[in-house]
């Protein structure tokens, strides 16, 4: 595949073409370099490009990486009759960093990359965007683009706002609260650490779907509050075992559901390659660590691990650790 | 120190005197044994104990582990004049299995240990249970109380029940949001795989401050909710930025604030070991790493690593895995 390039910032499509990443171009030379154009542009600017480029040349296709999709698509048929060659296209990867010297190889590996095509697209505009998105190694999903925006604003847009909502709380929550947050609140808050800009403008382009599913969190939380004030356990019961339900939907490394992996437990002294030593010692027995959590200790220079290992391997495990000197136990 | 152990079930205060813990006796007898009993029973059945406990001997006192306080304080002061021999405490710290054989000798070592101290409560009660927390590795902090619940219900039992109420959105999410769901989704929700039956008691001990910190929610998600639907993104980004704010009061492992660690991703092939040989590669180069987090890839044979290491160990470390013969670079 010849690739061409094309930044508002020529300093920036150089750097990329440096780094071997393709051929430098102007935005309006790619019409007669390419077949097909990936528009990955900020999602406000993305239809006034994708519309240019689709009067350019009759027989170019092309996609876009917008993370919103019913607004951009609703603007490129504005402002375009040839609307049939743009086949929406959403890669759900990224990175918090910009510009070329952040790219990496495998940053779509295994990664979904949502395509939107409405049913007038185009057939080769839908295949060539499907090719790119193969092509990086990334895992085709076909949806409806309003599908696609309310999926997000549920899995997305409204957790981000959560946790920021849920995050900010602790600003008011008394002096000892902060020192008293576990890890269950560090993980329920983490992506409050995101850009206030960029959640302003993601949230801008999907206002719809994403007040939808905030006011059915809302309705939700109106109900629970009103079960806990006249405490109805039973009713509490009920919205913890509906968060059980929904988590069990999220897709696993095993078909059928989230593996059950076994835990094992080990204390860890803060000092380069403790860690490696312990996954050697694994390894050395022919353990496979599926996953591990680490528990930092505060002002103390030791740590603990949890090993997620298959439950028929435990055994194994805990005689070579234990034959290693480390203080490990099974801890689910 | 002397241990003896009391247990509705004496098969399991035989097996923990079997695993070395103490001595087994009934709950009469810990009176005549004993200066100070930690009475570590369901939350609901920890005043009735605490009571007659106080009630056996005039010169002991008593702790209990509770994860709720005032309504024990309270019920405690219903029902006996010696309350002030009674310091209530809770520590931050516990494990999803029950009894002796689940016991790890460093469940506490690290841990906040709460104590919530009444004005009239006798210093030597105070100084035992501050004892036994200290003596179990843990770090003492005191608080009122009322305090102490209502730092709990904005850390623990709120974020909770909102994890529990984002997850079952899931399920009227469409077909595709949960294959769209990626690691943001899974960390907002984790905590909502818990058990029902054990947060219904919880939430319901602690009904008051936990309806408190939701109407705190519910109303900041309606002003959430009104912005986004007037298109006030200056709002939108507002709460995103109080967010942050929130987030880094939480402590971190040096003082003053959440360390900055850098990150470097590696691309993991899925047997034994790999991670082990990463580990002891970076371990050579004399980097250590501070924490990592793993990305599972659905239906594929590998996986994705992003290690934390000290901005200034990048470039070390970066250099010995290329050398090694890694695919790494530098993530933030």
């Amino acid at each position: 595949v010849t690739v061409s390039i094309s930044d508002a910032d020529p300093g920036r499509a150089a750097a990329a073409e440096a780094l071997g990443a393709g051929r430098a171009a102007t935005f309006h030379g790619l019409a007669g370099r390419c077949e097909h154009v990936v528009v990955a542009v900020p999602p406000r600017a993305a239809a006034a490009a994708i519309a240019e480029l689709l009067g350019l040349s009759s027989s170019l296709t092309v996609s876009d990486v917008a993370s919103v999709k019913s607004n951009v698509v609703a603007e490129v048929e504005t402002l375009t009759p040839d609307s049939d060659r743009y086949c929406p296209g959403h890669p759900i990867a990224g990175r918090e960093r910009q510009g070329p010297g952040a790219a990496q190889p495998e940053l779509f590996e295994n990664a979904v990359w949502a395509i939107t095509p409405g049913v007038g697209t185009r057939p080769e505009a839908v295949a060539a965007a499907r090719e790119v998105a193969e092509r990086c190694g990334a895992r085709v999903v076909t949806l409806a683009p309003d599908e696609h925006d309310r999926a997000l604003a549920g899995i997305s847009h409204v957790p981000q706002l959560i946790a920021s909502v849920l995050a900010a709380q602790l600003g008011g929550a008394g002096a000892h609260a902060a020192e008293l947050a576990g890890s269950g609140f560090r993980d329920t808050t983490r992506l409050a650490d995101s850009d206030p800009d960029l959640w302003a403008e993601i949230v801008g382009l999907n206002g719809g779907p994403v007040a939808m599913v905030l006011r059915d969190v809302a309705t939700d939380l109106a109900a629970l509050i009103a079960a806990v004030e006249r405490g109805d356990l039973e009713a509490v019961r009920a919205v913890v075992a509906a968060g059980n339900r929904g988590r069990r939907l999220l897709p696993g490394k095993a078909v059928g559901g989230r593996p059950q992996w076994a835990g094992v437990g080990v204390v860890l002294a803060d000092r380069p390659g403790e860690l490696a030593r312990l996954l050697g010692a694994a390894g050395s027995a022919g353990v496979n660590v599926e996953d591990l959590s680490i528990e930092h200790a505060v002002d103390h220079p030791a740590g603990f691990v949890d090993l997620d290992v298959r439950p028929e391997q435990v055994d194994t495990l805990l005689t070579a650790l234990a034959g290693a000197g480390w203080a490990a136990h099974r801890t689910r």
